[in-house]
């Protein structure tokens, strides 16, 4: 047993599962790497980590361990059961060793980790200090924050020696990137999560869009599945999460760099990024992001998260849920309820008038490209009241029926 | 036999290498991928595919074929030799079609492209051209320029479409950017090469930097050789070449960004790229690249260009070629000159006294990390001639002596 589905805990998880092991991983919050990701690519991880054969148990409280005669670990408690375990794993989150500071009457900061200026000086300015043990400040948001991570650390270490060589080279701080592979799957994020921009007090549009990592025909193919984050009338990008088989870390620093230049939704929609099949689509995955946030800002697309589909559906909401796929991916893949109807994009406009145009529609297909597209198409028919799911089925991180 | 060694014809060797055809390929320049990469990666390229069977001629100039007695080509007659071929495939640059456009009677451009606006209008503005038909603006230069990529196509498409619609969303050019794959190798650019970055009137510096794609113990890691081009004052970043067998497309997205920003050598050091084994060292290949310019720039590194040390081996130049590795490594790959002195770095202190104060000493290792290390250390010995060759011998495209 994991306990702690944060970095560490699922770098764990697939160690230990490639090993043989059955793994089992709780987490106290509702969904996996909850630092780093919001609740639908969470949910999504963690749909992955389930068809790998993980048991993955969140909104669950571990409350102590058992042993057996010999003083082993026999089993664990946690809020909601009794699990068996031979070997328990704590990942349970990181706190910086700031003993030696404390003795030495050095600030420690109100993130718990020691206070350091821009050239990493403490409150004596003739102690340094730099790594997992020392505060950063947040590039966006400019509040100190903890973000152990080797990748500052190492830039620590130039600053330091910089400024003592009288080179007074600023570090301007992070943006708490993170990026992690488990299993066959990529997580990355950096910037602003929609909760932390929310949090603070910015006002936030995001929109999910999935797409591949090259283009559709190369070997290799892999999904991606991203969120963006960005202030809702200047367009500035706020943040970003991808997660899924493909080439996520090449879009994560794509989007660092955009961060940490200050970019609009609209600049990073025009970046002349590197296409060639092995390494991406003619038009990369996250330029069809930004422009899919772009349609969304304008108006153009109208648009509905999965997790907001998924809770009006079990409070028994009553709309159409258009699914336009061909009947051979509904045979393959489908979201069984019944409020959906398949009417395949091609036949939209000629079947149009069998849809009711008093409901709401809420259209989706295999990542809602083609969703997009009957939302405009039945509004060019008239009506009045319809909408995509953003992501489609791969940003569906509930049951689906699959015959394979 | 493939004539021309462009981003097509090697795309083309690569094709017919993997399907068990003797491939040979002729270009008219110096090194392959010549409008692609400098001369020092062009070479590195070149070799590489030497080691994988292919014969690779450059400075050549196909005059004329000679078939046989069903017309089917059987030889191919160059500037140095006659060459016997089955097959011969043309890939010696494209010219856009502009016929339609020409009887239309639009406005071509200096370039030989189809002329238009940052809106995609042609000379008639109700008449629009977009794709490899039309000319772009490079962002760094500001010039037209002629770069027919299906990036930059699929934008325009966009563009088109929402001017079109009333929404004057202007394109802002290309970065001249472009990526292939080669056998196991990866070739990357954007921006300005060196060359055209002098030829603009760019005071521009320059380092070629060795690095690897990933933490260097896990699975897979890969070499990336980097060359970087910046302003020598401003440090303002003008272009990035990248080759090898690592990650080069994601280090290409990265300068992408940072160039359509306009951001500095400096910046980009900072920039808080995602760390994790599986994708990058903590401190990546780009930033590491970033920080030998900046050294270069402050006058802490003092290097020299592999072609230049051969050009002075070549012509007989009496200094001493200092090999900083490990004997080890020296046994098993090493440069065979006369001027070549090995000194592992762990003893160059304690033996810099055997090396000669007078004469220029030029140190390098596997990448030129020790060799850097080694420049350092003769300095402050009171050596006052001394170099690192940038790149170390993973930059050093000409002769070695392998024992494997």
């Amino acid at each position: 047993m994991v306990v702690g589905a944060g970095l560490i805990g699922l770098e764990m998880v697939e160690a230990l599962k490639v090993r043989g092991v059955q793994v089992t991983v709780v987490e106290l919050l509702d969904w996996v790497l909850p630092a780093l990701v919001d609740k639908e690519l969470g949910l999504l991880v963690g749909a992955y980590l389930c068809g790998e054969g993980i048991t993955v148990r969140t909104s669950e409280k571990v409350l102590r361990f058992e042993g057996d005669e010999h003083g082993a670990v026999a089993r664990v408690i946690t809020s909601k059961a009794e699990i068996p375990a031979d070997l328990v794993l704590l990942s349970i989150g990181v706190r910086p060793n700031v003993e030696l500071a404390q003795k030495a009457g050095l600030k420690i900061g109100t993130t718990g980790a020691i206070q350091v200026n821009e050239f990493l000086q403490t409150s004596d300015p003739n102690i340094y200090a730099g790594g997992d043990c020392v505060e950063n400040v947040h590039r966006m948001s400019g509040k100190k924050v903890y973000t152990p991570m080797g990748s500052a650390a190492n830039k620590h270490g130039r600053i330091i020696a910089d400024h003592i060589m009288g080179d007074a080279n600023a570090f301007p701080g992070v943006l708490g990137t993170a990026v992690c592979k488990v299993l066959g799957w990529n997580v990355g994020r950096t910037g602003l999560s929609e909760r932390e921009a929310k949090t603070l007090g910015y006002d936030a549009e995001s929109i999910i869009c999935s797409g591949d990592d090259r283009s559709h025909f190369y070997p290799g193919v892999g999904r991606l599945i991203i969120k963006l984050v960005a202030e809702k009338e200047a367009g500035r990008l706020l943040g970003a999460q991808i997660v899924g088989p493909g080439d996520v870390a090449k879009r994560v620093e794509i989007m660092v760099s955009a961060l940490t230049l200050g970019t609009t939704v609209r600049e990073l929609a025009s970046f002349d990024l590197a296409y060639a099949p092995p390494f991406s689509s003619a038009m990369d995955a996250i330029i069809t992001a930004a422009n899919v946030m772009q349609n969304k800002m304008k108006g153009l697309g109208k648009s509905i998260s999965p997790l907001i589909v998924k809770e009006r559906l079990d409070r028994g909401d009553d709309f159409v849920f258009l699914d336009v796929r061909s009947p051979q991916e509904y045979e393959a893949v489908r979201i069984d309820h019944p409020n959906v109807v398949l009417v395949p994009l091609g036949k939209l406009r000629q079947d149009a008038g069998k849809l009711p145009m008093d409901k709401e529609i809420i259209a989706f297909c295999a990542i809602s490209l083609r969703g997009y597209e009957a939302q405009r198409i039945l509004e060019g028919k008239g009506f009045s009241n319809v909408k995509f799911m953003e992501g489609g089925i791969a940003a569906w991180p509930f049951e689906k029926v699959m015959n394979s």
